[in-house]
Order: structure tokens, then sequence, then C-alpha cells
């Protein structure tokens, strides 16, 4: 189709163009890796985590929702480990005043000697490395001073943990059971990138399931396979991902085993969602730093008591959103003309049907309102367009990835019908005006 | 009822013991002001979002959705004056090492001198007057230096003004229309308080809907008018909420006219909503800072050409939450016994109906069970319990301010019926098993 590099330009181009992704604060130059969801975005966005929540919390009995803030106390991130270990190792160039991290040297370019190759450093004055945390660092308060300090959370995880005995109680669970979060996280990254793929402010999707030691390796397996089963509900071609498990040197300070959804991104295979069995490490932190008991005693048989094992579930929002719109598109010939369609599922795709008059006068536009009022009525998102020449309008809903578009034409006002058009077959249905709501519904299922 | 701390007090215990709401990093001593949604807090904010974004963006073709981040460009905030201006006046107290807002010194108490009354500083040595600004402030990049100084933003409208020419053009939208937004912001408030009424990290809910001067005057009429309408549509008492105009005095620096929805709180009458007329400022500054032409020129009459005038609504989902949590709260005298009930609008109850086996054989969980998967087909939240006694349960379902309990009992296997319980009236009605969907989706529209 297009090399990598080339399709990813073209995606960014096409989601400023439809409003789906815009650069934050384009008109200063825009911020570093921080992307704004536009319009289409937004509602993309919305029936990704929509798709998720209902998944993970509505349709199950055995996990929670929770949403904890982002600013917390900073003795939870000494507990996690985040302030100690949560860091990268950088070098800096004293000659050229950039900063490196210590395991890409190989590609670095210091910025003062562009003539020179990435990796090429002589004449430069480089220090040894040194640990850098990623952690947002803010002060709370009005006192800047250090105990006011606090950071912007890494994870949502955290949050789950310090709520595991408030949620267990107020809900009355009993382990098995999970947290499950939606929320923004932020890590100082040193080389964010690709797009929406890496950034410093991130919105995550995690699942923190409590287990009883023992059963840890079960549930893990479960996990694995459930989270795969989603990821290709939401019309992901299953060729284009893959398990790839973390070796010793890979997991995390916390992990017995890990391991990562991959998606084959245009800049290769990537992560997409990590599957983590974090062990009892978080929990028994928090006990040992706040002197709460963080143990799990049954309610039922009170002589089961243990400090939970964590089976973990976490994805980026930016990654499945990104995942979605590579996965959806496609440049094809259509009768000699070359069109960009965008193939979400209609699950995702952020307006459903678009209602089309293909002339402004003869009663069409009319006859085309009450359609969209008829569908907005049954809560579907649906989009009036009588701007241009009809292909024209089907060339802008092909790359806002809308699935169907009601055409109202000159039959329609005598016959009370409409053609009914499918963005993936291009294949046009004459369908009667009346039943077209629960036309389209049943092609929504 | 009772008095104003007091119901305070009651709601604050009620929110954590049914999983409402919990501390932030309780196990740790809290942090100052921030709290935790619990499991059924998070579907009552989520109730409250989809409430505000179906009415402002999904049934209206003049409003798009947006997604701005929170970390934009620091010029952002120099252009829209609150690096200069978005300041709290304080007062040092060098002998106590305490700090106060200046026009709260009245009532400020030095913290070392106990035995004082509030307001009485003698001995003490206080300062001047500083100005103290309220935006976060952290750093991006690796490099701790001031280039890298990002705020966290105190308010959505920003994202919404430097995206107005990226949305206006993508979605092909002509002035009138209005850009909403549902994102987190956060303030360094001296003083925070109230429970979840003000917190340094909140979530707002603003709409940016920009308009040609001249007809701001009229569509600030129209926008107030429609924000009462939708409070109200949440089941909130309308004899405690008004509006509140802002006197010259209280105007911010860019707006031309203010007011509030006030509800009555146990702690007063306080700010729920605000309304605003910010005329032209905002893009008018963003062109000076950004040298990016903000003008806005229609496509059809290409000889109006002008700076939009905006007219903003702006409302804190904590804020809706509070109030709806208040204006439900009840207690009263049932059958000789005193009950707690959250009368909650069933569009924001979290949970919609309960299922109950009477006692735990005969049939009767396996009913009851059958008719809650049907309830989750349909999408509708419920909530299976077995434990306890019916009565018990009955009050824990009150206090979470579920709307219907349906309850399985000895006539329910061999009649093919169930009872339902009405949260409010406390009426029970026998129903047919079958149509027990439809019923509660009937109520419940």
């Amino acid at each position: 189709m297009s090399n990598s590099s080339d399709l990813m330009e073209k995606l960014v181009s096409l989601c400023k163009r439809r409003g789906f992704i815009f650069q934050s604060s384009e008109i200063y130059g825009g911020t570093g890796s921080v992307w704004d969801y536009g319009p289409l975005g937004v509602e993309l966005q919305r029936n990704v985590k929509e798709a998720w929540w209902r998944s993970m919390v509505l349709e199950r009995d055995d996990v929670e929702g929770l949403d904890a803030a982002i600013l917390m106390h900073p003795r939870v991130w000494e507990a996690s480990g985040h302030v100690s270990g949560f860091t990268d190792p950088l070098i800096d160039c004293r000659t050229c005043k950039a900063r490196f991290r210590a395991d890409q040297m190989e590609s670095a370019l210091c910025p003062r000697k562009p003539s020179r190759k990435p990796g090429e450093h002589t004449d430069c004055e480089l220090t040894e490395p040194r640990l850098f945390n990623l952690m947002f660092k803010t002060f709370m308060g009005p006192v800047e001073d250090s105990a006011a300090a606090i950071y912007l959370r890494p994870e949502t995880a955290q949050g789950s943990y310090v709520n595991f005995h408030n949620v267990a109680t107020s809900m009355r669970q009993r382990v098995p059971f999970g947290i499950a979060q939606i929320g923004k996280a932020f890590r100082n990254e040193i080389t964010p990138g690709n797009f929406i793929f890496r950034t410093r402010e991130f919105e995550q999707m995690e699942l923190q399931f409590f287990v009883e030691p023992g059963t840890d390796d079960e549930w893990f397996e479960y996990w694995k396979a459930q989270r795969m089963e989603w990821v290709t509900s939401l019309g992901i071609r299953p060729e284009k991902l893959r398990f790839d498990e973390h070796g010793p040197d890979a997991l995390a300070h916390y992990a017995k085993a890990a391991f990562d959804i991959q998606y084959e991104f245009p800049f290769g295979w990537q992560e997409f969602e990590g599957v983590h069995n974090r062990t009892d490490f978080d929990l028994r932190r928090h006990q040992e730093y706040s002197g709460r008991k963080q143990e799990y005693v049954d309610p039922v048989d009170r002589n089961k008591r243990y400090i939970p094992y964590v089976v973990e579930t976490a994805v980026g929002v930016g990654r499945v959103v990104l995942a979605a719109l590579v996965d959806a598109y496609h440049e094809e010939e259509v009768e000699g003309e070359q069109r960009v369609v965008m193939r979400l599922h209609p699950r995702l795709a952020p307006v459903k049907v678009a209602v089309l008059p293909l002339v402004k006068k003869d009663g069409m536009p009319e006859m085309a309102e009450r359609i969209q009022k008829s569908f907005r009525a049954a809560g579907i998102n649906s989009f009036y367009d009588d701007s241009g020449s009809i292909g024209k309008r089907y060339r802008r809903l092909d790359e806002a990835g809308t699935p169907f578009a009601i055409t109202v034409d000159g039959e329609s006002t005598s016959a009370n019908t409409v053609t009914v058009r499918d963005r993936d077959t291009l294949h046009q249905e004459r369908v009667s005006a009346d039943g077209i709501v629960e036309y389209i519904l049943g092609r929504l299922r």
C-alpha cells in the first residue's frame, strides 16, 4: 500500500482534516508529543472506553469500577517503588547541551553537530549515565517546600491498591474480584513519539484483579485470553495481533510474569496492552509503608487470610485508538477514482449514519431532516450533510469512517423510500423510509 | 431534619459506607481535599457526564465535542491572563509559619497560638499581602529549567479556544456554534473544602459557544435558560436553585456579564454552574500572542469577518454530584423504624434495579439470577443480593439510591411473578416475571 512513515504521515493528516486528532496548542507551534482529540476523535475514544467499561465492569459481577484522583499522597510512590525505581539512565552532552537515554546512544544525534552521523560523539564531552525519574512533580498548597511536593500519577493501579479494602468492604466483595479504572496518567518520557503511540499525558484502562496466592497463574491465563478476545471484538485484524512474553531482564520490579499484546503498527510490532502478575508486591509494600494491615480475611471462612496476589491488565486508550485507526486505513480504487476509507468497526465509528438530501429542493431536505431526527431520538449518532456533490459527501464520510449513508433522492419523496450505502461494500439498497431506524439498528448489532 | 454540618458528616459517612466516595490515599492519612470515586460514585459520575454530553453534544447540530490535553503550551496561559492574573493575595505569619488568604484574615487562626480567637494576630509578625498563582506548575522533558516549565490547566476552556479554527474547518461549522469539553482541571486552592465542593483536582463540563458580536446578549440569555433546565432535568429540586448575578467587582477580567446558578448546599447558597459572556477576549489575546489570525470568515458571506464573542457555560462534575447527593438525602420513619434513603433520579442512580431472592433455596436464587441476566442483556445496570434479611437488603439499597428492587419469593417460582418495590413510595407491586425488563424500562423512562 505505502511505506510505513508515509502511512503515518497520511494518517496524521487525515486525522487533522477530518477532526479526529489535532496537535495540542498548534497555534503556538505545538506542545511536544501532546495531542487533542477533535469532534470525531472524542467520539471514537468514548466508544473505546465504553466498550472496555461495559465488558470489564457492567457485564461482570466480580469487578467494581473506581475513579481515583490523579493527585495522591507522595508516600504512595515511595511504597510502590516509583520514587526510587521509575527511572531512565540519561547521559548529558556538555558540549552540545543535549540529553540522551543511555540505552539509545547509538542512535542519538548531537544537535550542535548536525554534520555527524547518529551515534558519533567524538569531541563531545559526555557525562556518566545518571538516573532521571519519569514522574512529573508539582507542589500542592501555597508553600513551595519539599513537604508539599507531589507527583502526577504514572499509573492508575496504585489508586486501586490503596482502595482495596474500601471497595471490598463497601461492596461486600469476596476475593477473587477486581477493581477497574479509566483515567489519565503522566510519564515524563525522554523519547515520546509515533503520533499518539507514546505521549507524556495518556489515558489508561487498567484492571487490578485480586486473587488468592496459588491461583494467580490460572487467573493470569484467564485474563490473557479475555483481553485478546476483547481487542478482536473491536474489529482489529487478528493477524496483526500477537502475544509477546517479557524475558526475565524485561520484567518490572513487581512482576512475576508479564505478557504484552502487540499490534503490528506501521513502525513495527509494539505493545498494545500488558497483562502482568504483580504478585502481592504492591499491597505488601503499602502495608509496610502505611502501617495499615492489607491482609484479606474471607468473611465466610475467617481462617482464610492472606495478602492477595494481583493480575493486572493495562491498556492505553490512545493505543487502542491508534491501532483502530491504522487497522481501518485503506486506500483503494473505486470506479477509476482513488478513495481513502476508514473501515472502523460500527461499534467504534464516531458517526454511525449520515443523512444526505440529494439536492436542496423538492422536499428532500425536509424528509432528510425528519429522518435524522428519528435517528437522534433512537440515540444513534447521526450527521446531516447537504453541502457539495453526493460523490464528495461520500468521500468525506469514507474518511470519517461512517458505516452507512442514507440518501434522500427524487424517488424518496414520492415512494417513501431511501437508499442505504454501505461504506465497505459500496452496495446500495433501497429501503422503506418508515423502517429505516430499525434497519440501521439491525446492521449496527 | 438536622443541622448543616451534621448533614455533611452523615453524607460523607454514607458515601464511604456505600462506596460512593472515599478519601484519597486514606491509608496514608489522606491527601488534603482530594477524593476518589468508589464503585457507586463512578457510576453516578458517569451518568452525570453522559447526561451533559447527550444534551450538549449528541442532541445538537451546533455543538462539537473536544478532548484537549491537560498539558498545554505555556504561552497559552500568558495569553489567557492566568500567569499574571490568576492569583490570590496571601499573608504570611512569620511568627507562626502560617499562610492565609488576605481576604480571610478575620477568620484565620494562627496555628501556634491556639488559645487565640480567629482573626486575632497581635504579637504575630504579618507580611504585606503577596500574590500567589493558583496554577500547578511542573516541568516537561528531562531538563528542569524554566524553558520547560508548564502548567496543569486551570480550565478546559483554553483548549477549545486554541482549537477554534481546527474544529470549525474540519467539521465545516458556521458561527454560531459551540465546542464542548469534559475534562480534569487543577487549581492550587488555598482553602479547599466542604467535601467534594471545592477540590484542587476537579472535572469540568464546559461549553464555549462562539457567536457574532452583537448577538452575544441574546445567546447569553438562551444559555442561562438552557442550563437551568438541564439541572432541573436531573431531578434537583427547583426551590434549591437560583440565579446569582456577578456585580462589577466580582466579574473576571475577561467577562462582560456572568451569572451563577446556585444551589442551597448545607453550607449555604453556593455556585453550582457559571454562565459567562467572555466577549472576544480570549481569541483576541491568542491572536496577539500566537501571531495567528483568529478572525472568523463566514464561508458563505465572505464579507462577514470578525473575532467571535464567546458565551461560556461551566459546571464541575463534583458539584453536580454533591448537589445530587445532598438533594437526594432523606431521613424518615418507616413502620416505626428510621431509614436513610437517597432519592436519586433514576437517570442518575448508579444501580437501577436490584434482584433479591427472598431465601437461598427452593429455586429462588436460580430464578433471580435468570432475571438479573435479562436486565444485564438489556443494558440495565443491575445488582444481585442474597445476603442478610430482606429488610437489611432494602435498607442498603435505599442508601445506595437504587430506585427498584425485585424480590423473588415463594409465590414467584410457581406463579412466575415477582414483586417490585419502589424506593420512594415503598409501594410493592406483583408483576409477571416475563415482562419485568419491559416494566422496569418503562419506569426508568
